[in-house]
């Protein structure tokens, strides 16, 4: 008798509507202000009622909150110690964008396209991905070597996404990261 | 007598129109797909007349042309010999940005925002920037290393982009190099 794997995700028709919000709610909060949001236009774009949205994740606030929250990808990405944490960092960015077929960062740039002078949603970043790095990292210019690594953290995720077909998309976790593992490594260590 | 300078710019007014024209087709064409942007929009949106965005800018396609168009970009960052181009590409992009006021490269990263399967304007990036970097590099994985050097001025960009008061504000662009550049150059030297 051969035991059965757990299941590893709910239904697809559950996740189905659950993730077309998602997508919907990261498209509106990053690229229109937070005041112009509605439950209305993210339940619209997503083609679901507004009240599955608010089923599912609550009001505007909460559903902005989870939307926002990098601390589950911060804690998986920085979840080494020092001395090896450039490599783990780039192994864990790809196994989680191969996986989870999203990035875990790089939504935080599309909130650079609307011109809005502060955004909630760099608020967020700054604090749990680069102000956590930077409280990590020994030696001088933590800030600024933490501004770089985040930097390079997106510029991977961005790069991947735009040559979808490319030589990255071709690589394994391991090749990437011997490649690309060395600088951040580098600006970890100081 | 002193002789004066050369006026460095255009007057303000003229240039006004024509940058807030050039910032809404920015926006136009990297939020959305090609066939949905219209002249009138772009018009609306930098609050002036479509015909004053027809007489900067010509028709549709040039507008795109021009907005989408990667090339001058390339030239000035690629303009030094292998073995100096890491730190020659990070200043001459933190240079270009404190400038102009506008990354070379980063409105490319937009345009992953709209989820269309295929943007002309990841097309013209991936002609002008990478395929032209990975003919430049010399040794083994060159389309891999491009992308990955691609990421990295992304990354660059977008970083100091989300920390527009933060560390890289205010370090020197010789700073940044010493700090960012050495990655670059080890993927360009392979």
């Amino acid at each position: 008798m051969t035991a059965r794997a757990p299941a590893a995700a709910p239904p697809a028709e559950a996740t189905t509507g659950r993730d077309a919000i998602l997508r919907a709610a990261r498209r509106a909060f990053t690229q229109r202000p937070y005041a112009e949001v509605t439950i209305r236009g993210v339940a619209a774009d997503a083609g679901v009622s507004a009240s599955l949205v608010v089923k599912h994740f609550g009001r505007k606030e909460e559903l902005f909150n989870t939307v926002a929250d990098f601390g589950p990808a911060a804690d998986e990405l920085f979840d080494a110690p020092p001395d090896r944490l450039g490599r783990h960092m780039v192994l864990t960015l790809v196994h989680r964008r191969r996986e989870r077929q999203t990035d875990p960062l790089l939504r935080v740039v599309f909130s650079l396209g609307n011109h809005d002078e502060r955004s909630l949603l760099r608020d967020r970043f700054q604090a749990q991905v680069t102000g956590r790095l930077a409280a990590l990292l020994p030696g001088p210019d933590a800030d600024l070597r933490a501004e770089l690594i985040a930097g390079q953290l997106l510029g991977l995720g961005a790069t991947l996404s735009l040559h979808r077909t490319g030589a990255g998309a071709l690589a394994t976790p391991e090749h990437l990261a011997d490649l690309y593992a060395p600088a951040l490594q580098k600006l970890v260590t100081g």
